[in-house]
């Protein structure tokens, strides 16, 4: 069944990971696991220290940097399809300008303890959600 | 550490479900959860009949008849960080013709047993892989 808007943004918030889906202009498309938090209606994603990757300077940055347009898909998946169920968000994705870093930082660490620790997040992409959907095999 | 490609198509045989990234015109990306099955380098995503959706005619279909390039991403996550794996695969998508489209079906089956049933896979997307990349934290 279809899902309402709220229900949609509530399974974001509970599940607060999923798949970033970028424009490349080559590639047509790139994807990446992501973490992250809401707040006032925008998704926060931070790029950390933690996970180890080459350099915080990321393709996911560079893709929203030259074309904003984004999604970002959460799921829940079972060998049981009866529990399966994902939520989509199409949204335009930019980066937490310097000044709101340290709040954005905050309500990521609420949401994932992990970022508790100073310095674990380096920049954070901010997406402003333009339109959900989502689905589940029950309620 | 990154994976090798080997390692990158184990975790993908034994995943069988992921996310499938496409380009759309004017939304730029769309993103949707899918299962698939590996057979001959290629990988399998059926449109069953099963999952419920409006119709079987997908958007997927039209991004890749549009746009054959697509990404593939798999992964496992989990609370603790330490179990942390994906792996994506850079491919170019069509739609399985008519003439191999029972042989598609058997494979599918065979790694999905829901797909058993008669009737339930409408159609097969092949994505012929180009690149494969993986993360995991450990071993």
């Amino acid at each position: 069944l279809e899902l309402s808007e709220d229900d949609c943004i509530d399974r974001l918030a509970s599940t607060g990971h999923g798949v970033l889906a970028t424009v490349h202009r080559d590639r047509g498309v790139d994807a990446v696991p992501v973490v992250f938090a809401f707040s006032r209606g925008r998704i926060l994603v931070p790029i950390d220290t933690i996970k180890p990757k080459r350099t915080t300077d990321l393709q996911r940055t560079k893709n929203l940097r030259a074309d904003p347009r984004c999604a970002l898909l959460a799921e829940h998946y079972s060998e049981d399809w009866e529990h399966l169920w994902w939520v989509r968000v199409h949204a335009r994705g930019s980066v937490c300008p310097e000044e709101a870093l340290d709040a954005a930082r905050r309500v990521l660490a609420e949401r994932h303890p992990r970022y508790s620790v100073e310095g674990s997040i380096a920049a954070v992409l901010v997406l402003d959600p333009e339109s959900f959907s989502g689905w589940a095999a029950s309620q």
